[in-house]
């Protein structure tokens, strides 16, 4: 019911703000004024469903963004666990938070939530809005996947890969907090991260077997995949490809990334030229999967790349 | 995947949390710890999906209820609208935003949301917990139905009727607000209302067409109906079962009740003592839709209850 007309609305301030954010977001938002939303799942697929909370003050700073960049990121973080389980967006729903002092704003927010929303072809199907005392955005998202990925789907042997240039938010955040001014292209992956979904999807058509979003940090991460698996990682630091003018050492730790670290059988024939053809990021080879040991993950610097990526590049 | 054990996790304060709420929940949680809750809709069914959050001194106060009540009501809130379209309880995910003064308070919260959805057979798939400046419970819903009901399926000539006894929340909200101590009876409709999911299956299987469930208020919420089917609602207000001891002008505004406005076709042959003696509250026979008016709720009084039943008995 993707092309279903809202239902009609009656009075009150909350339908008044309702409205305001229906006007804002157009054609990206559908079926809203039900008790509930109602979408179907391909047959054959099965839905995969995830909520994330972006809260001021815990997860950004009032002056660090623009509305429109709050609600466009909020909205990133939660779909980005769509893509860290291969699945394709079906619809996303937004619980606001929305104190008085961010009332003038809420149509900027929504219009982010929409921006991100319509750039991943995800309609945006339901909500909520109350009063708070901070302005929180609490984002469901769901989707479907016919083979979803988890992160226990990693085997020892297996390959060890991740997507684009990690670094930025951490070295940017690490700024913001020191009121040092951020270099510009690490401020831009902190305030408009992308959501990797269709390389997601790309990846597990490829046969990746297990997938997570970098949201933690790289070794935490990789961390959480491993337990995950009961296995552990071994990651090559030297070949983590690091953004430009960030340290490698603090790349490993940056967090907010929403990167995908990507397991991928040795038998599978991955091509990270194709996949950089494709969507414009590398895909670099940067460790392998080991036995369960002590550590989840092994960092291992053997100072070869072995990608054949120039992870410095940009 | 209902069934599936959750998956190992990492350190950290995060996730030592997470890991007392699971434990909390115990079997009442399943699959959690990926990025996103993998679910199977039966074929045939379509998904309904609700968010609703529970906010603070916006919904509730803290001494009003114990941590465990808030849990509770947080989850009925949510389920409420999965009764509402006639749905079935697939899975709840829980953001909650847990201030430092509420901490210890996490187990006994998430043990009630767990107590809520364990009596409807929800299983609890997935969440996030950040901090937050007040305690927030942002509980999405998912559930399926082969014919989910709208709020739009309301024609002229229908029959309208309400589940259970109105009144208690109004009445008990107005006297803690103004530190009256409220009827016990008021009181438990209040911190410990029921989603009526149940109810609406077994009305949507016997030929309902349009319900809502009474969260704003019998009036309001028959206003949100008649506009979203474009008609009016003729309520006979003298007829509307009423909670013993609650005025019956109070009862109209009460909200948060929980329970369902039901439409009915004139020519299916709905039988309350059935309904009552199947769930042990009545089904109450309170108006006919009508013409679209100037105004959505006519509020008739002819002083004849229509159903036969005793509406101040309770």
């Amino acid at each position: 019911v993707t092309d279903a007309p809202h239902l009609a609305m009656g009075g009150g301030a909350e339908f008044d703000l309702i409205r305001r954010l229906l006007d804002t977001w157009g054609p990206r938002a559908s079926g809203i004024g039900d008790d509930a939303a109602v979408l179907g799942v391909p047959p054959g697929e099965q839905l995969v469903a995830s909520t994330d909370a972006s809260v001021e003050n815990v997860h950004f700073k009032r002056g660090w963004m623009t509305p429109r960049e709050i609600g466009a990121r909020a909205a990133t973080a939660a779909l980005s666990d769509l893509a860290a389980m291969g699945a394709r967006p079906l619809g996303l729903l937004l619980a606001l938070g929305l104190p008085e002092s961010w009332q003038a704003e809420a149509e900027a927010i929504a219009d982010g939530v929409g921006a991100t929303a319509s750039a991943l072809w995800c309609p945006i199907v339901g909500g909520n809005v109350t009063r708070s005392s901070e302005l929180t955005l609490t984002v469901t998202v769901l989707g479907g996947a016919t083979r979803p990925l988890s992160r226990a789907g990693a085997r020892v042997g297996d390959n060890v890969f991740v997507t684009g240039h990690l670094g930025g938010p951490g070295a940017a955040l690490a700024d913001l907090l020191n009121n040092r001014e951020p270099e510009p292209s690490a401020l831009s992956r902190f305030i408009a991260p992308t959501a990797r979904i269709a390389e997601g999807r790309w990846l597990a058509g490829q046969g990746a077997t297990a997938l997570i979003d970098i949201s933690d940090g790289l070794l935490a991460d990789a961390g959480h995949l491993a337990n995950a698996s009961a296995v552990s990682l071994s990651i090559d630091v030297d070949a983590v490809p690091c953004l430009r003018g960030v340290l490698p050492a603090d790349v490993l730790s940056s967090g907010e990334e929403y990167e995908l670290l990507v397991i991928v059988p040795a038998d599978v024939g991955l091509d990270p030229i194709a996949f950089e053809r494709a969507f414009g990021i590398p895909l670099t080879h940067v460790g392998v999967v080991v036995e369960r040991q002590a550590e989840s993950v092994i960092a291992a610097t053997t100072g070869v790349a072995l990608s054949g990526h120039d992870h410095l590049a940009r």
